[in-house]
């Protein structure tokens, strides 16, 4: 089976992405978690990934895949069944490339407003910069919605969703001032199956780690 | 045929990648080449990419694809039987790994040692996070150089040689202390038709452009 390795899911954005894509398309996969809080993350992280970090996805042949970018698409070459990427050429271009630019950019964004799914933190980390990407955030998907008609970015949930399923999460714990559109989207990836266990599981597993944390000292704030 | 939106071939670091990799692989396209001189730049880049950055790919449908990452995915299910990837799956799956660790890292030797073509700036831009990815970098190349017996990163020359193409410029450009076997095949890449190609015309295409200039301010230095 494969196997999936992951961190902490309150924190970790980069894990949520490929986790998410494999939950929703009902890939089975073993899930690893490493800890951001254990005193020696570095070295485990080290020993599941040569670029130590995480997610890393190790396939049934024991080749280790790293990157969410990589472990989607080598997913989408082992399930082809699946619906990982639209079945659309066109649409799967277009993921493609809303996907790519989201892995290479927003770093205004990603910064300011890191994920935390347990914690609220309205007005927190905004500035014109972070604006700048969210309003890019919120063309493309309204780009997508109206294309598709939605649900989600290309109708069925596919790995563009999850690959802004971080972004949703952020817009959310921070508070932004989103369109009633883009609102709307957010509540349903916040309402799918996937998004609802990791959240469930992110709050039972939770311990507070003050490198991830900067906007509050402990749990009370 | 298809048409690639690049810019200036002295500077863009990001349109080489997908143009190397179109070249060797000998899928035809047409080259649309934007001016970073332009006094409508931004303008002239803004109409051809929804990002206001290039490269961008136009598909015979006119449907975009930005971004070189999902250039290359799209181009290598348009045609696959060009060898973009490694045949070998598990190959396939590293290649993919290393170009996405490229794709959203390297942040440091980036910023620090900008692409260019036609300048030596020894020693520039050195620190020792640039260091610290030239380290990793070397180590990507030793691993999969050990592994396939070259003379590429995969055997025959994939996408992959051409994601790692500026890098092989850059660390010619600003002279770093690289060991022997990465020196040998950043010659090896040099001395492809792709880059000989684009080189010749770097040189015929050349203006100075300011922002692309952090370390001289005129051609004489």
């Amino acid at each position: 089976m494969l196997k999936l390795v992951i961190a902490d899911k309150a924190y970790s954005s980069w894990s949520l992405r490929p986790w998410l894509a494999l939950t929703q398309a009902g890939i089975p996969f073993e899930e690893v978690r490493l800890r951001f809080g254990s005193p020696t993350y570095k070295q485990d992280f080290r020993e599941q990934s040569p670029t130590g970090k995480v997610p890393v996805l190790v396939l049934e042949d024991g080749q280790r895949v790293w990157d969410s970018l990589a472990i989607i698409e080598t997913a989408a070459e082992l399930f082809p069944d699946k619906g990982l990427w639209p079945a659309n050429p066109g649409n799967r271009a277009h993921a493609r490339s809303i996907c790519a630019e989201m892995h290479a950019g927003f770093m205004q964004l990603r910064s300011n407003m890191p994920m935390h799914l347990l914690a609220k933190f309205p007005g927190r980390g905004w500035n014109l910069a972070v604006q700048a990407d969210i309003d890019r955030v919120e063309a493309i998907w309204r780009e997508c919605l109206q294309k598709s008609g939605g649900p989600f970015l290309f109708g069925n949930f596919t790995a563009a969703d999850a690959f802004f399923a971080p972004v949703v999460t952020r817009l959310d714990t921070y508070v932004a001032q989103v369109a009633p559109d883009t609102r709307a989207y957010m509540d349903r990836v916040f309402a799918t199956e996937g998004m609802q266990t990791w959240i469930r599981r992110a709050r039972e597993e939770f311990e507070f780690v003050d490198f991830e944390e900067p906007y509050r000292r402990s749990v009370h704030g």
